[in-house]
C-alpha cells in the first residue's frame, strides 16, 4: 500500500511547523512520509527524491522551508507532481522573505503556497487531503463532515456577551 | 461531460490575467469554464456556486482576485474541492495586498497561492493540471513532456557569449 | 429595546482585542452585542448574520479579524449598513496582512478601518458611538466632554521637566 | 437646509481623486460641500472648520490626504462628528505612507479609513451615505437597490468561456 | 535667561524614548524644557504652545511620537522655528508608522526627522545642539571634543581577537 | 561674504532633485553653494569637504542620495555642523532604500532627514533656512510671511464645489 | 587558456540585465561566458554546470534570477566555488522578492549579492574581478587605476552652481 | 605570515554577530583578524584601515554593521578589495534598513551582502574561504569535503516519521 503524500523540509528545525501538516493528514485518515529534504545541503538528494517521487507512488509533495526558500520550487521543477509549498517563519523578517521566495515563482513552475507558519503547514496537508478527495468519496465526506463539525463549535460559543442601555 | 475545473474571478477586469489560467488548461487539454463570481457585488451567487461545485462536477477551482481579495478564500469555506488562488496586481500597492489576503488564511481554510498576475494564472492552470494528472496517466505524460520540451527550448538557445582575455 | 451596535468577530481568540470595542461603547452607554462570526468557519451563518443585521434593529456593525481578514469586507458586501473593521494583529506579519485584507476594498464595498490591535477596537466603538451621537444630542454631549477631560488629563500632568544653563 | 457631508482635502491635487466621494454621495442623492482645507498650510482654517463643523450641520466629514497625511487625524481630534479617511496615492510609496498615516490612529481618536486612492474616495462617499441611511429609510432603500442592480450587473454578464475535452 | 529646546510628545508614554534627547541636549550644557503636547487629545493646546514658540524664546522644537504620528508635523506647520521629529516605536508596526508619518511630510512644510526610537531621540538632542553650535564657538568646540573623545574610546577597544594559521 | 549653506549631492544625476532645495534658499534669500561630493567614487574629497566645512564658513549642510545613500551619514561623522539628509527616489525601491539608509542612523551621529524626492529637497532647502533664521530676524519675518502667503493661496481657492438635495 | 568567470541567469529575458556583469568584466579585461541555466526549467542542467564549474576551470560564478529566484542558491549548494547573485527586477515587486530569495540563505550556503538590477550586474562583475585580482597585480592596477579616474571625472565636474546673498 | 581576511564591524555590539565569520574561517583555517572600525564614530580611521588593507596582506574584507549601515560600502569605496557586507539585525526594523543599507550600492562599489544576522556572517567567512580556495587546492579541499560532511549528517537523520491509513 502506497503512501500518497511526502512532507518534506529543509531543516530538523522544520519539523515543528511541519508536523501540523501531518497532524492534518492523519486526522483525515490520509497517510503521510516525513524526510528532510535540503535543497542547500542536500541537492543531489532533492534531484533524487523529486525524480522518484512518481514511482514511489506519492501523489503530491508538501515542502516546507525558511528564508530563501528554494525546497518547494526546487522540487516543482524536478516532477510533475503537484507541490504545495509552507513558508517557515524566519527569524529576521517573520517569514515574509520565506513567503516570497516560494510563492513567486515564474511561469511555468507552480507551488501552491499556504500561510506562514504553522497554520500554513496545518492548511498544506488539509489542501492535500482535498485533492485526494476529489477522487475518494469517503475522504470527501470526512471532509465535509469536519467543516461541519467546526462550524458547530463556533456556533456552540459564538455569544460572547452584550450590553444595552435605556 | 463534466468540466474539471472552474475558473473564477471578481471583475471583469480580472480576465485578462485570469485567461492565462484557461490557457495553460487548454495546453494540457483540460476542461474549464471561466466566470466571474464577486465576493463583494454577488456574494449570494458566490455562496450558491460554492455550495454546488461538487454535484457540477468541478474537481478543483481557481479563483483570482485583486485588493482585499475574498474571493478565493470565502469559496474554501464553502466547499470541500481544492481551492486554488491567484493575487490579480492590484493599483496603489501593486498586488502584495492581494497575495496577503489571499495566502494568510487561518488553519482550517486552505487556498494554494500562486504568484501575482499572469503567471501565477498559468501555473494555477497547471497546477490545477498536475493535481487532475496523479489519476489521469496520459495528461502526466503530457505535462512531463511539455516540461522536457522547455528544457529543450532553453538548451537549445542558452549560449549567450563569451569573452576571454590572455 | 434594540441594541444598535454588533460587534463580530472571526474567532474566539480575537475578543481579547474586540472586547476593547465593547468597553467604548459601554463607556458612552451604547448598547452592543458580541458573538463569535466566522467568514471562514460559519460562512453560511456570516451571510445570515448580515442578512438580518437590518431587521435586528442594528445600525452600525463592528468586525474584526485577523490574518487574511475577510469578516468586515463579506459582512459590508451583504447589507447595507455602515461596517467598521478592525485589523486584528497577527502572529507572523503583525497585522499588516489584517490591516490590508480589510483597508484595500474595491469600488462599492466600504469598510471604515481602524487601527492594527486593541487601540483599533477602542476608536471602533468610539466612531460607532460618535455616528450614532449626530442623532443624539445626549450621546454628542457625552462625547464632547470625554473628549474636553481627556484634554485636561494631560494638561494636568504635561509638564515632564526641564534644564537650563548660563 | 443643511448639507450633511463635509469632503475636505489637503491639497487642490487632492480632488481628481477625492472628487469621487462627491459622485458616490451625488448618485445616492446626499448632499455634500467640498474644500480645501490643508492640515500643513492652513492649520488655523483646520481649527476653525473642525470645530464649526457640528454647528454648519455636518453629520459626517470625509478627509483625503496623501503622504504624511495628518488632515483626516487632525479634523477627528478637533470635532465629535465622525470622520472617514481617504489615503491618496503619493509618488514615492504610492499610498503606503498616507495608509499608515491616517489609519495608525491612537486609542481616543479614530478615523474610519477607506482603501487607497480613487476607489477609496468613492467608498468613503458611499460609507457616509450608509451611515446616514440608519435614520433615513429612502436612502437606506435607495443603496440596497444600488447594490442589488450591483448584483445583476455582474451576473448578466459573468460568463466568460469554457472548453471541454473529450 | 531663555531655555532654547522644547522637547515635546504626544503621550506621557513617550517620555521613556523622548528623554534621551533631554540627556543629549544636557550633556552638551543646552537648556531644554518637555512637555506632553498630544496633538490628538490636546490639538488646542498644540496650536497654542506652536504659535507661542518664538515669543517664549525658543529656537527649536523636537518633537516625539509614534503610530500615526501628526505632532511635529503640525507643530512645523504652525512656527517658522527649525522642527525636528522622532518616530517613538509602535507596538504593531514597529515604529514604520511612525517614520512615514512624520518623515513624508509635503512641500513647504519641513520636519528633520531621526532615527526610530532611543538612538533617534538622543540623536535629535544632538542636532539640536549642532544648530544651536554654529553661533557658539564654546558649543561647537563641546561637540567637537566629544566627537574626539567618542573616537577615541572605539580605537582604545578597538582589536576584538585574530587567528592564524601557516 | 561667507555662503552658509553647502548643498551636496552623491551623483549629478541628483542634482535634478537637489536643485529644489537651492530654489528653495534662494527664495528666502539664503546663499548656497552646490557640488557633487561622491561618498562612493571620492570618498577622499568627501572626507577633506567635511573637515573644512567649518572653516568654509559653512553653518549647515545639505545632503542629498540615493540607494545605499552613504553621504549624509559620513558627512555628519565628519563634522559638528548640522546636516540634513535628503532620500533621493531609486529605481527599483522608490526611495524605500534611500529613506532607511539615510535616517536610520545609530546613537551619536545625527542626520536630520526630510521626504524622498523633490518634495525633501525644498525642505531641506526651507529648515535649513529656518535653522538660520533663529539668529536673522529679517529671514524669520520672510518665512514667517510667505507661510501666511501661502495660507491666503488656500484660501482663496478653497471652494471646490457643493451639492444638496431636497 | 581557460575563463574564469561564468555568467548564468535563469531566462533569456534576463541577458538584459545580466550582460551588464561582462560588460563589467570586459572593462578589466576578465574573460567571461555568459549562459542560460535556469533552476526552474532545466534543473539537471543546473546540477550539471555547477558540479562541472570547477573542472571547466571557472573561478567565480555570477548568477542572476527574477522573482522567487533560485538560480544562485542552488549553484552555491553545488560547488566549492563562490557564487555571487544578481536579483532581477520583477515586474509586481520590483525586485524585493528577487532579493530576498538570493540573499537570506541559510548557514552553509553563501551567496554574495549585489543590488537589484543593472547596476547590481556591473558590481557583480566588478566585484568578480576584485577577486582574481588579489592574484593578479596587473589586473589590481587597472581596477585601482579605473577607481581612480572615476573619481576624477567626479571631481572635473562637481560644481554644480551658487548663489549668495548680502 | 600575513593574514587574509579582515573582519570589521561599526560597534563592539556587532561583536556577537560577527565573531560567527570568524568561526568559520577558524573552521576551515583561514587566518582571521577582528576590529571595530566605526564608520561614524572613526571616519578618519575607516580610511585609514581600507586604504592600508592591500598594504597590510589583506585579500578580503568582510564588514557587518547595523541601521543606516555604511561601513561595507565606505570601505568598498576606499580599496580595490572585494569587500562583503554583513547586515547586522536592527532592534526596529530587524535588519530590513542594514540589508538595503549594504546591499543597494550604485553601480561602481561592489558589496557582496550576505542574510541579516549570525547566518550571513557565518556564510561572509565561508564565502571569504570560497574566494581563497580558488588558488588553494587544500583549502578547496576542504571546504568540499565540509559540504559533503554536511549531506551525511543530514542523510542520517533525515527520516522524521510516517503513517499510513489502509
Amino acid at each position: 500500500m502506497t503512501i500518497p503524500v511526502a512532507v518534506v523540509m529543509g531543516s530538523q528545525s522544520d519539523w515543528e511547523t511541519m508536523k501540523e501538516a501531518c497532524d492534518a493528514l492523519s486526522q483525515f485518515g490520509v497517510g503521510w512520509k516525513a524526510e528532510v529534504v535540503s535543497a542547500h545541503r542536500t541537492p543531489k538528494r532533492l534531484v533524487e527524491f523529486a525524480e522518484q517521487a512518481v514511482d514511489e507512488g506519492y501523489q503530491i509533495i508538501v515542502a516546507g522551508a525558511g528564508g530563501a526558500a528554494h525546497l518547494p520550487g526546487m522540487i516543482a521543477s524536478l516532477t510533475p507532481l503537484p507541490v504545495l509549498g509552507v513558508p517557515v517563519k524566519s527569524r529576521a523578517l517573520s517569514g515574509l522573505d520565506s513567503l516570497l521566495s516560494i510563492v513567486q515563482m515564474p511561469k511555468g513552475v507552480a507551488v501552491g503556497t499556504l500561510a506562514i507558519g504553522a497554520s500554513g503547514a496545518w492548511n498544506a496537508g488539509l489542501l492535500a487531503a482535498q485533492m485526494l478527495a476529489t477522487r475518494d468519496p469517503d475522504l470527501l465526506k470526512r471532509i465535509a463532515d469536519w467543516k461541519a463539525s467546526r462550524a458547530d463549535e463556533v456556533l456552540a460559543d459564538a455569544q460572547l456577551g452584550q450590553e444595552s442601555f435605556e
